[in-house]
């Protein structure tokens, strides 16, 4: 039998861990195979490592596209590992690193190529990547937010379909994310990274710099509205999950508010929330948001309430144009029908971009 | 609780269905919501309409790659909708005939396209799709060859990956195959219907008539072989499950009895073995193979067993390039684990042609 954690990690995570990219065959002999939540970081590490040492042997007799996908499998199993491992920060850091290690590895062999890039922020360098469609371009861009514990790594399959209809995309991670987190924890002023990630898009001969769009999922959703609202140089705001505020945190899974403390330096929910509920929340910025919007957000969304969108829509102009997309079956960012929300939006930004 | 086909069905084949290309969630649906086998075409054909619709929408307003695959899900749905229901011929038939229609609509949305061709053999029309990469060629190609109840539109996630590694596909339905079976049942001589194809792809300027293969999966490992033998224009033979003759007729599962008998024309199991035994057989062409040759088999396959492979090598010539893939965990064809098995297959095809 295995134990109520875990059930509950790949009952709420099973679209979302295939969606993202872990091979099927390999959450299923997760369900399989463990017992106990405490058995998931090892599992998937030691997968990880699995996938890092089958593209070594690919890369090593040329199989460059097939060693890169490789090495995206073992970033996502390290990924994975650490995932909701907000218990303990040590085995949490060598996953993330891990993770980043193995993208890092991917990069180059992915098709198209994955370019990392920085960005510095009051000293603090961002770590990035972009991709480009075929062709010499200026092509359209999309800038890609993760959210509480997703980030610049797991995008690759959405990337996919931006890519194959003709939009760039570019992948950081911010305050309080992935390989940035050790730079700086969760900040109010996120929009300020987005903004320095546009003015390097701006000086990037083969994206349009007139052809700027951001998209965030989860958390990053917030982010998305921030970053759109504050830098009219964005053209298009995708919101792969409504997040206005944190009004809910009472009512945020202990798994959740222990990652919201955790992102931002703080050790007990208790301690955080003050600085979490003044630091998230749109109602000073969201009247100003003037760039066509796409609001996707699961009508049966158990982790951000579906009143978060009822508040955004409040607080949005009246006159914005904006799609509202909230299918009743939708999960959290709709992650059990990924297969239809994920081409719908693509198609969205390129349409708009 | 599911009745116990229906729990076979789910098991035996999880990773095909996926890695074949039903969405997952759509799977996890059906093993939540149906109990009985009885319910599973009703099942996935209504997914089928409920895909056309939406990949009709999305055509509408020019989303032309979503509508592909829309269509082509939609396309899978009906496919796995009839397959092992070989108790009613005329709802199995109904199940291909929306298949193929639906595949006929995705063709030209692909990327790249799929082209419709036809050629004939004794006055039949065997019909085919071809799939080029970019650029003008000639491209080297391999030709796909399905088995008992896989067809030429269920190889599409498998020919992106060959596409990707610039090698063309061309998959058709040859005798008890899909949409050629109301022309012709199972023969003995499945060759004459892949050389006619290959007499086809000589004529097509895309491709390099000197780098044409074939690889076959389940049954089609065994026309591929066949083909191959009897065929020196074909360069490279993939065995996408190793399958020499039918001695372990009666270890047969019943359903894979019935569906032999089905496609071969035959009432009952019984009435069908001994046209199927001499029908396919490999034992006077195999000594005669001298293409390079890639053999997968799942050491766990409890469909076709290992001791086919055992078979195979014995019977090819001693000096034949072989390389013989044969995971001691995988299922039949390893389906479950086709994110590991079909990269290294096309990469061999790729590297060989």
């Amino acid at each position: 039998m295995q134990d109520e954690k875990l059930r509950q990690v790949l009952r709420i995570h099973a679209g979302r861990l295939v969606g993202d990219g872990l091979p099927l065959p390999d959450v299923q002999t997760a369900e399989r195979a463990l017992k106990s939540w405490d058995e998931w970081f090892d599992f998937w590490s030691r997968r990880g490592a699995e996938y890092e040492q089958l593209a070594d042997e690919e890369l090593a007799v040329g199989h460059d596209l097939t060693a890169g996908r490789l090495f995206w499998f073992g970033s996502m199993a390290h990924h994975y590992a650490q995932f909701l491992w907000w218990h303990d920060a040590a085995v949490k850091t060598v996953g993330q690193e891990e993770k980043s290690r193995l993208y890092r590895r991917a990069a180059p062999l992915l098709q198209p190529a994955a370019r990392p890039f920085e960005v510095v922020v009051d000293g603090l360098r961002v770590p990035g990547f972009l991709r480009l469609p075929p062709g010499p371009g200026p092509h359209p861009c999309v800038i890609l937010l993760g959210g509480l514990e997703s980030t610049k790594e797991e995008s690759l399959l959405f990337e996919d379909l931006c890519l194959d209809r003709g939009v760039a995309t570019c992948a950081f991670d911010g305050p309080g994310q992935g390989d940035f987190l050790g730079q700086s924890v969760l900040r109010p002023d996120f929009e300020r990274f987005t903004s320095a990630v546009v003015d390097f898009l701006e000086s990037e001969p083969a994206v349009a710099g007139d052809r700027i769009g951001v998209l965030g999922r989860s958390l990053g959703g917030y982010y998305a509205v921030r970053s759109a609202a504050c830098d009219e140089r964005l053209r298009a705001c995708g919101v792969w999950g409504a997040f206005f505020d944190l009004s809910f945190f009472e009512d945020l899974s202990p798994s959740a508010a222990v990652g919201f403390a955790y992102v931002s330096g703080f050790a007990q929910p208790a301690d955080a929330r003050e600085f979490l509920q003044r630091s998230i929340d749109l109602s000073d910025v969201a009247g100003r948001l003037n760039c066509p919007t796409y609001v996707l957000h699961g009508g049966a969304d158990d982790l951000i309430p579906v009143s978060q969108v009822e508040k955004l829509r409040a607080a949005l102009p009246p006159e914005l144009d904006v799609v509202w997309d909230i299918p009743p079956e939708g999960n959290h960012c709709c992650h059990n029908m990924h297969h239809l929300v994920r081409p719908r939006m693509a198609d969205w930004l390129a349409d708009t971009l």
